[in-house]
């Protein structure tokens, strides 16, 4: 037996609900309604304290007679809405093709097309997972990774999960991302002794060490890249003396790194990498590392194929399978199962007047009850 | 005939009227009181406006029969008093061995020596001028400067100057300068593209490129320094971006150098080579610089060998001809003629309860008179 959803209608009920991050409350009610008439158990839990949080997380499973367990994981919250919208972003709107709203595609568009083609999957087939959160935009810290301290509490581990994120470039089905970069900001401080210009041998210049350090680090090649990724690369993205007075030599001076970097390499070892190279030069500088994500992939396989498979049967569009762009939940999920992101084009979103197409909306559904069907064949 | 002139009262009374640079006004008539009397001619005039001035210039001749011109220079602005003195920094005091007050050894109180000297001094020996600013400490835009265009405008020409700064250190009489380094301070700005930086292709990083500038810099030996000068130094004295997205690469970069440097040197070919090096990295690297001063050298000769034989004289010091420390309007008066600056022990100069020793007041007006002495024998 099955239900019918009108995705739209979901959405429109989704984006009604405002929830810039970190989320709480309404949005989620909205959710569970349209989740438990068709027989998922919810479970909710808020964690975290300002400014990181609260966070609420939603855990919805369905448990099918069949011996696979599908994932669907995403988030509820959005980004700020800016100022300049046509109409008000909270207010889901259709306007020609387009359903506007924030959220509408990053990400209720897809969460809705999601539970619509649950409701039109046969309970029986397979045991279905929502993994949603309400902190995906913002730090992350109480968003995904606690819902999966949850699962792993509760000893749920699907078996592949779909990430909803708004993949697609021009349209519907052109891109499927089956890895991410992963990502690390790197600080190097190096000390000096302060003193004056005209007499340097009492002073101790911190600028020429950071220069020799950045010139050394600028000579690293990581990688050459794979078959699925980019090469990794680094970049500078400040410096920072903030020594005003022209006849002084400065105290201290810094340098701040980005690297985003494939699967050959892991962020731990990339902060000690620098700081390897900075004590080179320098034994009393400090390196300070925050990695974002490191980097995943699941390589094409068995999840890519038969979501590439219901793509092609809906669209006819032979779907790319990239490992560009920012980063996502996926690099947490990635510990479970096989991840790959599948949803609407993003050419809107976080952005002013951000809208999905309606038809996109009947199509996504189509596409995801197609990667369900195969997924539990 | 001579006349007999304390440089103690004098000191006081020049210390007695405020003269935080620029300064005109009060100090200026104490000083042309002090000399009408030894016959000197006193010319004043006013030069500059705010921020940079007004600025009051003194230059006063006394004519003699001999044929050597013997110029004294020096400033009597000063810098401002700061808090913390244990007494009123424009209420001169003498306590123990010491006389107190903002200007005691920077320098009215070398004034103060030379004009006792020149009143002991038979007004026939030789012709005697004191070139006196208001702006030594500031920006000297209408100081030195514009003495040396009033000079011109009048054909007045010393044969040698020496310039009452504050150079001794431990024991009045122990170091000349003979000279000073010249300075110069350079900014270079790197343009580029800002972008994201999981987006590099699309951006074009200006910091990798100032760092190859810098380090082709730091590679850089002006000179290994002369018989009387330390080797021309570079220091880099601040970098700047000032992005505070992490994820962002910047659209510019900047970095300062303060270059001291010798007489093998020039300011303007300073600038060149530092604008060569940086658009060899970025043809569009703007390389601006600003020269406070050429570096200036009076060979040890004739002027120097009076000066050491006066203070030895006095004081059985054999005195170190330096090119140390930092700039003076030696650098203007050089291009007149042969110039040295000699003058106070300069400890407490610039600092809180700046003082000099009453016994040394006296012993520099005899070794200036010594060099009075020697020029016109
Ligand atoms: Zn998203
Ligand atoms: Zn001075």
């Amino acid at each position: 037996m099955t239900m019918t959803i009108d995705p739209v209608d979901l959405a429109r009920a989704l984006i009604a609900a405002p929830s810039v991050t970190p989320a709480t409350g309404a949005v989620f009610d909205v959710l569970e309604a349209a989740l438990a008439p068709l027989g998922f158990t919810v479970e909710r839990f808020i964690d975290g304290i300002e400014p990181d949080g609260p966070v609420e997380n939603l855990l919805a499973i369905r448990a099918g007679s069949g011996p696979i367990h599908f994932g669907f994981a995403g988030h509820l919250d959005v980004v700020p809405p800016g100022v300049g919208w046509t109409g008000d972003a909270f207010a889901p709107e259709i306007r020609g093709d387009l359903l506007y709203g924030r959220g509408a595609v990053d990400m209720k568009g897809s969460i809705a097309a999601f539970v619509a083609a649950a409701a039109a999957t046969p309970a029986d087939a397979g045991t279905v997972s929502l993994i949603i959160t309400g902190d995906e935009e913002g730090p992350a810290i109480f968003g995904t990774r606690a819902l999966m301290e949850h699962m792993d509490a509760r000893g749920v581990k699907p078996d592949m999960i779909v990430v909803g994120e708004p993949t697609s470039v021009n349209r519907l089905g052109d891109m499927v991302k089956i890895g991410r970069r992963g990502s690390v900001n790197i600080w190097i401080d190096v000390p000096g002794t302060q003193g004056h210009v005209a007499y340097p041998h009492l002073a101790d210049n911190p600028i020429p060490k950071l220069v020799r350090i950045l010139a050394a680090i600028d000579t690293v090649t990581l990688d050459e890249g794979t078959a699925w990724f980019q090469p990794s690369n680094i970049e500078f993205t400040d410096l920072e003396v903030g020594n005003g007075a022209t006849n002084v030599i400065p105290a201290s001076a810094r340098a701040r790194l980005s690297i985003r970097f494939n699967d050959q390499q892991k962020g731990a070892d990339l902060v000690a990498m620098v700081e390897r190279i900075a004590q080179d030069v320098e034994p009393a500088a400090k390196v300070i590392g925050k990695i974002s994500g490191e980097a995943f992939l699941t390589p094409p396989g068995a999840l890519s194929s038969l979501v590439a498979e219901a793509i092609r049967a809906e669209t006819g569009i032979e779907a790319d399978m990239s490992t560009t762009g920012g980063t996502s939940d996926a690099r947490f999920l990635h510990a479970l199962c096989p991840v790959v992101e599948f949803g609407p084009t993003n050419a809107t979103m976080h952005k002013l007047d951000e809208a999905v197409a309606v038809e996109d909306l009947h199509t996504l559904t189509a596409i995801y009850r197609g990667i369900l069907d195969r997924a539990f064949r």
